[in-house]
Order: C-alpha cells, then sequence, then structure tokens
C-alpha cells in the first residue's frame, strides 16, 4: 500500500493524540487512534493509563456505527491478547473497519504481527510503517524494555559552560533559571523512575516529585499525573529519614548492601532492598518492574557510574551563559586517558529556555 | 529626520558593502557608503585597506555628477581631518550631496561629530542612529580602542559537551570537524592579532596563520587578506626557533621578561620584546600598535590569565558532540570558590558547523 499525503495527516493526528499519554499511560506505552470514513474523521481515541481502555476502544466508542467501512490509523500494532476488555484487534474486525495503518509493530519480538495477522484473516487490509520512527520516539522506553533490554536511560545535567556542575564546595543553587528548572518537570513526569545518589540526597535534600501546579502541561489530557518511582543508590543505607524524599506521596525505593538497619526507614516509608545497586544491576531491576524510561538525576559519582558502565542512552543538558572555573565539579566523576575513549554523542534536539540552552543528545553504543 | 523604509534599505546595504572590508580595513574601521538619487542608488563603495581611498570617495567616484543632490547613507561618521586625500566632509559637500544619513558617529571622544559639524555648516542636512548597533557591531574593536580602551578581545575555545579541551596528556586531535576549523580561518582572518602561549607553541606546533585557500571568503572583496600579527606569552623565552610559527611569511612578536638572548629567535624572523606580559598590559601593548580585535587562541594557563584578569569580551566556544571525561583539560586554568565569583555571559549567536555548535558569548563585565 502506498501511503497518501492524507494517510499522513490522519496519522500525525494519530501521534499527537498518542502523545497526550505522555505523562500518564506508563508502564504501558502511548497510543493514539484516529477513525476515518469518506475522507471524514469520525472517531479518535487515545490511551489514558493502565487499566482504562486502549486508544482503539475510545476511538471506536466514539465513532459507533460511523467506525464501519471506516480506515483505522492507530500508532502501535493493535494487540491480540485478552486483557481487560478483549483483544483490540478483535474489536476492530467486530466493528467492520475497512483498512488498518499501523505505525509500528508491537516492540515485543513475541508478540509483533500477531495482531496484524488476527486483521489480515478476517479480510482487513493492513499497512505498517506509517511515520513509524515518529510513533518509536514516542515510545523509546517502552520498545527498548519489550525488546527484552533495560529501560531507556536519560541522564541529565544542569551545567555551565565550562560543564561544571557545581562549585567545588557544592554550592550550586541555581547555575540554570526557571525555564530550564519548569523544564526538568516534564522529564520526571514522563519518567518511570528517577535514579540518585545517596550524596545527592544528603546534601541537596531533593524532593525528586513532580509539581504539575508548577508548570503549564496543557499538552496533555486531564488525567493526573503519576508519581514516578524515585530510586536511591545507598550502598551503607546512610539516608537520612528526615530527608525531604521521605516527606512526599511519592514512592522512594533505597537499594543497599545490607538492609539490617533498614526499619527506620521502612518506617518513614521508604521501600528498604538489599540489591547490586550497580548501574547494569539497577536497570535490569527496574525493567522487571515495568520501567520504560529512567531518568538520572544526580551528582557526579553516579552520573559517572553510568556513562562508564554504558548505561546512558540519552544526554540531556541545561547549559547555562555562565563559567564556573577549572575548580568547580565536574559533569561526571568518569576519567579517561585516550581520545579513542572518548563518548561520541549525536545532537537530536536543542532549544533555548530562558537564558539557558537545553542540549538533547543521543549516546553512541560502543561498537 | 524620520528614517524610512528606504533609509533603513539603503543603509543595510551600505553596511552589506562595509562588511566587505571584514578582513582587510585594519586598522582602519569597515566602512561602507550608497549615494542614491530620486530613490536610484547611483554609487557604491566601501573602504578596502589602510593606505587606499574611503568608502565615500569610492562612492562618489562611483556615481560621478549623479551625486549632485543626492543622499548618502554612510556607516561612519565622514572624516574631518586631512589625510592621504582630505577630509571625505569637505568631498561630500563639493559633490553637492543634500543629505547624510550616518549610522554611527565616529567613535574617537576627540574628534566625534566634527565631520558631521562640517556638513552640517555647509547646509546639508544630516541625521545620525540609522542602524547603529549593527554599524557598532561590524567595528567592535576599532571603536573599543578608539574611546581609548584596549582592543576588542575573543577567546577561542575547542571543547567537548563536558568543557574540556584536550586529554590529561595533551591529545586532542580533532574534537571538532572540518567545519568549525574553517570557521577558525574567518575569525583569525578578521584579528588584527593572535594571542598564544608558548605551551601551545611548544606542545601543539601551530602556524596560527590564515590559509584562505582553504576556505570560501566570497563575502569578502578581492583585496588579498592581511597577515595577523602571531603574539606569544613567553616569558622564559623557550620557543623553539624551528616552530612552524617562525616558518611563515606572517609577523611574530614574542613577548618575554628579558631578551638578553633573543639573537637566535630574532635571526630566525621573530621580534622579540622584554615586556610586561600581564593580559592588561599586552592589550595596551597591542592598542598602541592599532590592534583592533585581537584573537587568543591559547591553552588553559592563557585563557585562564585572560579571564582571571577580566580582559576577555567575546567567548567563541565550539562544542563537539563528546564527552572527554574529568580527568581531561579544563576550559581555562582559573579557580573561582564561590558561586558569587561565576563567570556570567550572555549567548549573542549559535550556530551549527557540521556536527559541532559554535556559541558566541559576550562576557559581562564585573560591576
Amino acid at each position: 500500500m502506498a501511503f497518501t499525503a492524507a494517510d499522513h495527516t490522519h496519522m500525525a493526528r494519530a501521534l499527537e493524540l498518542a502523545q497526550r499519554g505522555l505523562y500518564t499511560t506508563d508502564p504501558n506505552p502511548r497510543v493514539g487512534c484516529v477513525l476515518v470514513r469518506d475522507g471524514l474523521v469520525v472517531g479518535e481515541g487515545w490511551h489514558v493509563r493502565a487499566g482504562e481502555p486502549h486508544a482503539e476502544r475510545h476511538a471506536l466508542a466514539n465513532a459507533g456505527t460511523a467506525a464501519r467501512g471506516a480506515d483505522c490509523y492507530v500508532t502501535l500494532e493493535p494487540c491480540s491478547h485478552t486483557g481487560r476488555t478483549g483483544p483490540c484487534a478483535d474489536a476492530l474486525v467486530d466493528a467492520g473497519v475497512a483498512r488498518v495503518l499501523v505505525a509500528m509493530q508491537d516492540p515485543n519480538p513475541q508478540v509483533a504481527g500477531q495482531g496484524l495477522a488476527r486483521l489480515r484473516a478476517a479480510g482487513i487490509e493492513v499497512a505498517v510503517g506509517l511515520l513509524e520512527s515518529q510513533a518509536r520516539a514516542l515510545n523509546l522506553g517502552f520498545a527498548q524494555r519489550m525488546a527484552g533490554g533495560r529501560p531507556w536511560v536519560r541522564l541529565k545535567m544542569a551545567i555551565s559552560v565550562d560543564g561544571r556542575t557545581a562549585m567545588a564546595s557544592g554550592e550550586s543553587q541555581w547555575i540554570t533559571g526557571p525555564a530550564a528548572r519548569e523544564d526538568v518537570q516534564r522529564l520526571r513526569a514522563r519518567s518511570s523512575a528517577i535514579v540518585t545518589g545517596v550524596g545527592t540526597v544528603k546534601y541537596d535534600r531533593p524532593s525528586l516529585t513532580v509539581r504539575p501546579e508548577t508548570w503549564a502541561h496543557s499538552d496533555y489530557g486531564d488525567a493526573p499525573l503519576r508519581a514516578p518511582l524515585r530510586v536511591v543508590l545507598d550502598r551503607r543505607l546512610e539516608t537520612p529519614t528526615d530527608t525531604p524524599l521521605l516527606q512526599q506521596p511519592a514512592p522512594c525505593l533505597i537499594l543497599c548492601d545490607d538492609d539490617a538497619a533498614a526499619a527506620p526507614l521502612r518506617a518513614a516509608g521508604a521501600e528498604v532492598l538489599a540489591a547490586d545497586s550497580s548501574p547494569a544491576a539497577v536497570l535490569t531491576l527496574l525493567a522487571q518492574r515495568g520501567c520504560n524510561e529512567v531518568l538520572v538525576e544526580a551528582g557526579a559519582g553516579v552520573a559517572g557510574a553510568f556513562l562508564a558502565a554504558g548505561c546512558v542512552d540519552e544526554l540531556v543538558v541545561y547549559m547555562a551563559p555562565t563559567l564556573l572555573g577549572a575548580g568547580a565539579r565536574p559533569l561526571a566523576r568518569w576519567e579517561l586517558t585516550h581520545m579513542a575513549q572518548q563518548q561520541r554523542l549525536v545532537l537530536r534536539d536543542l532549544r533555548a529556555l530562558g537564558d539557558d540552552l537545553r542540549l538533547t543528545y543521543d549516546v553512541v553504543p560502543a561498537p
């Protein structure tokens, strides 16, 4: 099937609808769906959150009997498994749609194509790959996890032009301006988990919560934001019980070497696990818990450990127009000796946020 | 006089002409001139290089008798002094122009306004300030020097995203790509002088010359490029006589504490001076030699000394998409201890050069 301009328009709309679930669908993927009959949009829907109907169900309900003979544009392959409401592929067949256009297959190689097969078996024309890269970008973490890998790891750092995060003393508030700090709220809100180190917890005393009241989030639907899991890498269990992190309604997981003395922290509301806190082990654990996107928001130690382990997929740098000098803290505690070891990046996005710049890089994996 | 849209168009053209002298007028300013009669451009000119006619003379010669009754758009106040060819203000009076529109006054406070007064005394209508900030930007160094200050100092650094210039060993070739390296040629070509340190000379062995054959410079006229003065800060006179710097046709000035042993370097073609090589003293010396724009192209030591002395006006950063780690060399050897000491910057220009970014910042002077 050759895709027409109208096909592109409708799939772009489906992606726009999918985007509304950016902050709420986790651990499910963000998915949008548009039903079109005789060139007119007769139904629209998007997945809002886990436990609620899939995008196709919303669009079919929205279209009613007008779905019969319609073209269905959906950003992810319709499911073929019997979940809470039966497979979406069957629902599309029952509704009598004529064609189904899919942006990307189910990223789980064990099930990919089964929804499509079900549609084709019912005599429905099916095409895959329309605006696929955009659909993939919306669910990078889900796709990576479903394909058997780790969550998508985004390392966020606020730095000066000379690559420093704070003075040697730790003094740092604030390098970046309010627009950049507000933007970090969006990174947190879309994340399944936020990983930090005990040093940051002890000295910066962050809450690491999503405070939607402080930012405009009209770009997504009305569903309440999820509270990402806050994860503290704290081998020797030094997290203070009175830290602001534990005075929030959001969940907190502390990973340590030995949980014998964990009772006070558990009483303070934390989940404490004795577990390997190396980056790879942490990511395996978070993938098992259904985390799609993980935000590393920490100091130079944790940032360096994740970079050194090859456990960063994306680097988001908020760069303030300032110089902090050579004695100030580095972006990451991570020592390289030869240019051949340098970590190359690919710039994916650049924008101004107030006086600061936000630079989003993909980390080039080691060959 | 209220400026019209046509006035803006003609002054913008005069600025475009002035720009053609970007790489050749030094130590004179870049100036362009347009003569317009009855809405038609009848003459254009720009200053090409010192010792040759000013922009107004070229435009008048280009217009011939059509200059009578014309409006003259000139980016800098016409001169009132008797140089090689008499004052340009008198030439405009003699040619019978009707109005003179000037972008900016002569930046030398001792003479500013005298050319304008001469024109007004002859009954010519005069207006100043049309596109003034653009005109000033074209001659930042000339204006700063004429106002009794130092040259405009541009510090150029090629860095990684984590603010590093090279591995600890000095290994660095190449962080940035060919487009960024070609762009540095343009920075050199517009500079009166290039300042470097003896460490860079000894270990990187640069030529610091302008090689116009390697870059497209169709944005300026046909006059041959000047060769900027290369200045080496070399207190103990360690510059090797066989350094590539001394195998170029361009002039080289070495500043040292004691020139008793300077004979071999002088024989190799260098000018050697025993002089204070602190940043402020170097800039005073270069201003006395008529330098408008100075490019500091050096390692972290010289960069740090200039920053610490408050002797940098502009920071040009070529940022490569890579991380070099915390052990790598800093942008500048310059230690600060409190956030209150941070050096704030203002982003003036940002562009992509191949895979790299060029960020041009104005350095905010200390209050």
